[in-house]
């Protein structure tokens, strides 16, 4: 921890502020300059609270200096993390992984339909909703149990992986019966007794951003799940509230080349939640891609006009043609390829 | 719903337009100005996705007319709810209420200590968390059942009410044992299988907005609550998430007073964990109650310096006495009284 | 105009609205729901304040109908503008237009060094300050005049375009000696003496986009240019303000295709002053490019290690050349071809 | 400058950064952690981007130690500044500080009539506008010159000080005919070319907050006028941009204490900028007192209904009279007298 005293702080002052950091367990080393005198906590604390510095007299600034997470860090494992899905479907490697399927699972007939399109094009991951947090409470809020099932099924018959969104932590066994990958939606973000609950699974939890969480706080909800044991996680940004309300929210695609930077983890795109609005989809994704995405989660529907949720989100089936030869092309400038 | 046509929209966009309105039901109503073409959509469905018109050919824009809340609306009462807590102490009326105590429970001495100050000072309803969500996986999660025993005890000795945190919906019967306001922390105001069952009991929530939550789904999140019979509910404004790094969070007094006018709810503000400082919690618990919060949570600690989480944002007992003063002439200034 | 009233609206404060409509001038149509009333006020006032509808009694909502842009909307040309800017260069068209250079003109050498290092790989249009604005007074201000002669000599000998940036109305005659496009930045978009002066000048404006600057702003700022009869403007994202610090703005990559559906306008991307690292420059001015921008506006310089401003986000020689290889895969990905 | 290393940096790394450092002017302090090295650079630069050493290798983060800002710093004037504005008026001291009038200035029978009204009330200051910066290009702009002369000869009947806003550095001589303290608008924060002339002059600047600053922004605005030689600046916080919507912009109001902490200078608020609604002027106008502001910035017509510009944001007689009677009795809860 560095804490920089105001110009002019007194001896006594400084003194103060040395006591307490030795109070707390750090070594204390002093830095006099012309102006301002500089102190160096040194330490390893794993949950120290700045602000107990901050308050006192004469401080200017207090920094943290060790970062607040350490498991999701780029230092803990440099190489990158590759997150095995199974049937030899891997993220963070060389292939940029398409996930795609409707909002919400509606029926046998419909996921049949959308597996059949998806799959023909190349794509080994489908995703779709069982249980669907609404805004409002007069909403659909999913089929269920027997959603997944019905998921489960028609991803067998056509080879593919069950992505699907669990709700909270007394949901998690029966997840595990159906799903491959548990995504945790961007309201749960922060919900630690469910994060606590996934760091003890061995499936793979894909880890959705908040509207409002900043990637700190997304790299934080990792450490919770990685801590419990389970290093399987794969973020995935699905855009910020920002002032602008020409988009639902803002795709924040430079958190790409951030997170991959800080840490290890891979990181996905949802260019359908961000934008709300097929038409801004494929624009998005291709940026996502662009910026070194480790993979795509789109929404595609045989016929969006009848989805129960979200259907105007939901690209229809020759848009997810066209995105997915135009992303075969992205991929390539970037030196990957498309899965 | 209104549907504003483009410019030089062709008949046949416009019959198309009106086709779709009439399949979901609603009355349409036609106005041809000399440059655009105003559809009106006049009906009461509950749930619907303004998104399936806009994307329609030559839509402009899309306006749903019918609030999405109904319960939470100030037309649903429009003289206002006054919020019970039992022991005589009434939310959403004359009085402005003080709920003041610890970040955490901690120990039956620390909460005698406060206790003690803040029921001198007139203060009848206690605040302290059992279980504490903390964004770190490393940091003091609470004392769990422990605490809620130590808290109800010291709180009936000075015949004081207890409002504290309930983290997910398997914690509600537990809570219900010992408390008698549950709290719903900001990242939980859209767990919505929480706000489901707390719609069940018949205690009233304490709803805090999510640092990212626009008002309107802040009453979207009561009207889940309400939707479920429990109309015990009282809202509040906690700070907000924005470009400003200089206090933790910007707490949106505005809110206040527009919430006062789309919602027969009471509102209360929390500075304590908008600021996350304590020199900034009396400025702003002043504004507050001049803006006409129907009450204030603060946190006070008997000894902030040993609290065992966020103590730099307790306020000490001496400034407490001095923000108890000050509020007394700020609430007569707006015709209210402070309790 | 469109005006929602309040459920339970009287019959007299309905009349009164309507009453207000007529005396501004609307033509008024009256759709009667079960449970609420829609007026609908048609007309064509350039300029009304809603505010005043608002206020009244059982009013709940208030759309304008009217884009408050009429020049700037993509109605007015649905074909899109191309913009010339002169030696065959052309902005909105099938190319991607990259105009890279230095942050600030420094010196003839340096500029003599960049201008060779962009031109041979095919750029044709020359960025660099002469005046500069800086956020702290005791910063760098610029070389003045002296600096536009430099970079005007430099371009000419390299059959280059001059984009440099004009910071208030008084410096437009000496700007226009010099220079084949006059940007305005983002700190300058709402300055409407600015505005209103370069739209009576006859080269094109490279209008930025403020940090805290919604669509509609940007596009009401263009209006104010065209309104003067200046048809030639391109627009520039160069990263909005939010929450998150990780990176200096947030490039808000989703501004081009919703620009591109409001406006004939072309739109360019600024990734470096976005971003503020010259390590996201890359991923995000490939983003950029991917989503459809007509022109990437990009800091290169020959030794960045020693700029005299804004160093740390230029980009390495060799980068540039990275950068141009990437984005010619991208540019053709998209149907386009780079320039 | 603080420099925190990664852990697991090298030697070879840490004396990179130790070299760059020293070619910069700085002594270096090293402190060696069991995981991490901390660098300490001492000296007194004026205008370092921190970002040159944010680049090299295994750098984790840069803290700068220097506030940007000096003049307006609170530690160069730890008593405070009291600005004073002639006739006996002064702002920063005991006082809160009315300044009250329309929003434009309309006619002489207007102005004649809003300054008998708050002249009535005890209030010293008006505002209005004579130049109008307006976000559409067909909107009423002001009076001008005519305007100002208006301004000046009605103050002076009622002995009262005249507040108008300067638009860019060429109207400064006119404006110091007629004016007693200089505007400068929201979106004027940083236009350097103003802030730099009005450095000097010797009147009054009244300096507002952009919609996106950040306070250590506006604070370096400031110091661009202060370092001119003009210390007479009175800050003002009116609104920031969030994602909430149901206000226009939202009212700061933990602004005031922290930049009174940061800064000695004076700081007001708008209330009715910030909020766009008359219904809102009042609770915040009082929040903002209760902070501790050191004057209101209010908007006031005879005729609201007929302002020609931003009348939904203008006062009512009536409102006006409460509001100072409300005002009256928190300035006392904050040991402060209005005038």
């Amino acid at each position: 921890m560095i804490v920089v005293m105001q110009e002019g702080a007194s001896e006594e002052q400084i003194q103060a502020v040395v006591r307490k950091l030795m109070e707390l367990g750090f070594d204390v080393h002093r830095s006099t300059g012309a102006l301002q005198t500089v102190l160096g906590g040194v330490g390893a604390k794993d949950d120290f609270d700045t602000r107990a510095v901050e308050m006192l007299d004469a401080v200017q600034e207090v920094h943290p200096v060790i970062a607040p997470y350490k498991l999701a860090s780029r230092h803990f494992r440099p190489e990158g993390t590759v997150v095995d899905l199974g049937r030899g479907v891997t993220v963070g490697g060389n292939q940029v992984v398409m996930m795609a399927g409707p909002c919400s699972v509606e029926s046998a007939e419909q996921m049949d339909a959308i597996a059949a399109l998806v799959s023909r094009l190349g794509v080994r991951v489908m995703r779709g909703g069982a249980f669907k947090p609404r805004t409002s409470p007069y909403s659909f809020q999913g089929l269920g149990e027997k959603g997944l099932q019905i998921f489960r099924r028609i991803a067998d018959q056509y080879g593919m992986l069950v992505v699907s969104e669990v709700m909270d932590q007394t949901q998690i066994p029966l997840m595990l019966e159906y799903v491959d990958v548990l995504q945790v939606g961007a309201r749960n973000m922060q919900n630690y007794n469910l994060l606590r609950e996934l760091g003890k699974v061995s499936k793979p939890v894909l880890l959705k951003r908040g509207i409002a969480a900043t990637l700190e706080e997304l790299l934080l909800s990792a450490e919770y799940i990685m801590s419990g044991g389970n290093y399987k996680v794969i973020l995935c940004e699905r855009g910020i509230r920002t002032f602008e309300s020409a988009t639902r929210n803002t795709l924040d695609v430079s958190a790409i080349p951030v997170v991959h930077k800080l840490s290890h983890l891979p990181i996905i795109a949802d260019p359908s939640h961000a934008t709300g609005r097929r038409d801004k989809v494929l624009p998005m994704a291709r940026a996502a891609v662009a910026a070194g995405a480790d993979g795509i989660l789109v929404e595609v529907h045989q016929d969006p006009d009848k989805a129960l949720s979200d259907g105007p989100q939901a690209l229809f089936p020759e848009q997810f043609e066209q995105l997915m030869r135009q992303l075969h092309v992205i991929a390539a400038a970037v030196d990957r390829t498309l899965s």
